[in-house]
């Protein structure tokens, strides 16, 4: 990874004796703590630079618990079961001895070779460099980040909406500062969208990833040399209900192949 | 729940002293283990009488790390975090004080009344009684369930495919003998599709799910209200690639409400 990245601050990790540390970084910051994304990679790229890591990364779930504060964080990593083809982890990450703030389990796998068919198209898209970047909003994290909507960008000037406008969006996604896209980044990635009640509504509104769940589709090797630092990036929602609604997505690379879907559900005030 | 429905003597739990336990049912059995949807319905029936279980099920993954051997189980059960609206669970489950063989987690929420839209609509289906039952398989899990495809069926006897064939399939899914769906009802019915694998290519490959995640839509009330027997069950599969397949999948209530959206990882050899 390029070491002077801010995505590779905010998610460096350290090894402790029996736990291992990393701190928020004020780069990407959300409404009330550390933004999901990068939780979700330096989880990962701990257990990436894990020594007893084997196989390449294929689901990650992260429940969020309660906000992060600013600061460091301790993260527990266990190993909880492995055989020859596959690896299952989980992760509390905690502070100052307290109670879990978030919850995670993450698969590795070995990638072998096999039949391959990819029944999901892409879509048609301009290319990146025709699409217009998405103006800046306050919180820091989306500042990190390229938004280049094709369809469904942001809505929230207009005010609460009569009916609701449509939960879809499409778009360009890439680290502000280029940066070549890996497991970890890809996964912070997948939960770089912006509240699907937010395009809904029109409107921002009180918002928190509860359930976050993103599957890998290509191995290491495979994300290598596709060798982007931008991905099309779709995400809907097919349900509000009960201060909840969901999200799924998917991340494709320019070439056509798609590198990862996500899916997560939420909290809303509304 | 009736008590003398085979789903629920297969999802039995006892409280024991520090752990619960079950027993994998000779009615629910796949290819090497117990079948998973009933496992991931266990653990859920677990949490749901667990004395500090507060709120709806949300979110629940479900890890499957190693077969399931025929006979007892322990359950782990473990509340990490719990605050005001919403708990986080991580359950481990194991045998004979081994390793975990299926690591979960589950969010439980206080479903408030919100501001409710469902931008999905649900496709169009005849009725449940007017659509033919799939005939019975070898394995015992399928005979408890009634499999009535309006799209996308079995096409186990065709043999390899050339062209691959669809992925998808639309079909009414019931308990064989009809059981109104409750919360663990709908979880195992979230897994109970057939390999997307076996649709695509025409035939039986090695197969077993690696990771589940389903959400639920509904309150508990709102799904005891909808007092429905059968879903309209769709699944389908974006990628196949490197021995790994997505599925992702929708349940409705036959009112056209969604209860729950599901998605998996699964290792196919092909």
């Amino acid at each position: 990874m390029s070491s002077d990245h801010l995505f590779d601050e905010a998610t460096r990790v350290t090894a402790g004796d029996s736990r291992w540390q990393g701190r928020t970084s004020p780069d990407y910051w959300a409404f009330v703590g550390p933004f999901g994304g990068v939780t979700a990679a330096t989880v990962l790229r701990a257990l990436i630079e894990h020594p007893q890591a084997a196989g390449d990364p294929l689901a990650v779930t992260v429940n969020y618990c309660a906000p992060i504060a600013e600061g460091p964080f301790d993260l527990d990593l266990r190993l909880a079961k492995a055989n020859r083809s596959s690896q299952h982890w989980t992760i509390e990450l905690s502070q100052g001895g307290g109670d879990a703030a978030t919850l995670a389990t993450a698969v590795f796998a070995e990638r072998r070779p096999s039949w391959s068919h990819q029944p999901a198209t892409m879509p048609a898209a301009p290319p990146f460099d025709e699409v217009r970047r998405n103006p800046d909003t306050k919180m820091s994290w989306t500042r990190q980040y390229d938004f280049r909507f094709i369809e469904g960008g942001p809505r929230t000037n207009d005010g609460p909406a009569g009916a609701p406008y449509g939960a879809f969006s499409k778009l360009w996604l890439s680290d502000r500062k280029p940066r070549t896209i890996d497991m970890p980044s890809l996964l912070s990635m997948s939960d770089a969208f912006f509240g699907r009640v937010f395009h809904a509504r029109g409107e921002l509104v009180p918002f928190g990833t509860v359930s976050l769940t993103t599957y890998f589709h290509v191995s290491r090797e495979e994300l290598a040399s596709e060798n982007t630092a931008h991905v099309l990036a779709l995400a809907d929602a097919k349900v509000f209900n009960r201060s909840y609604q969901d999200q799924h997505g998917e991340l494709w690379s320019p070439s056509g192949k798609l590198l990862a879907t996500t899916t997560q559900i939420a909290y809303f005030k509304a």
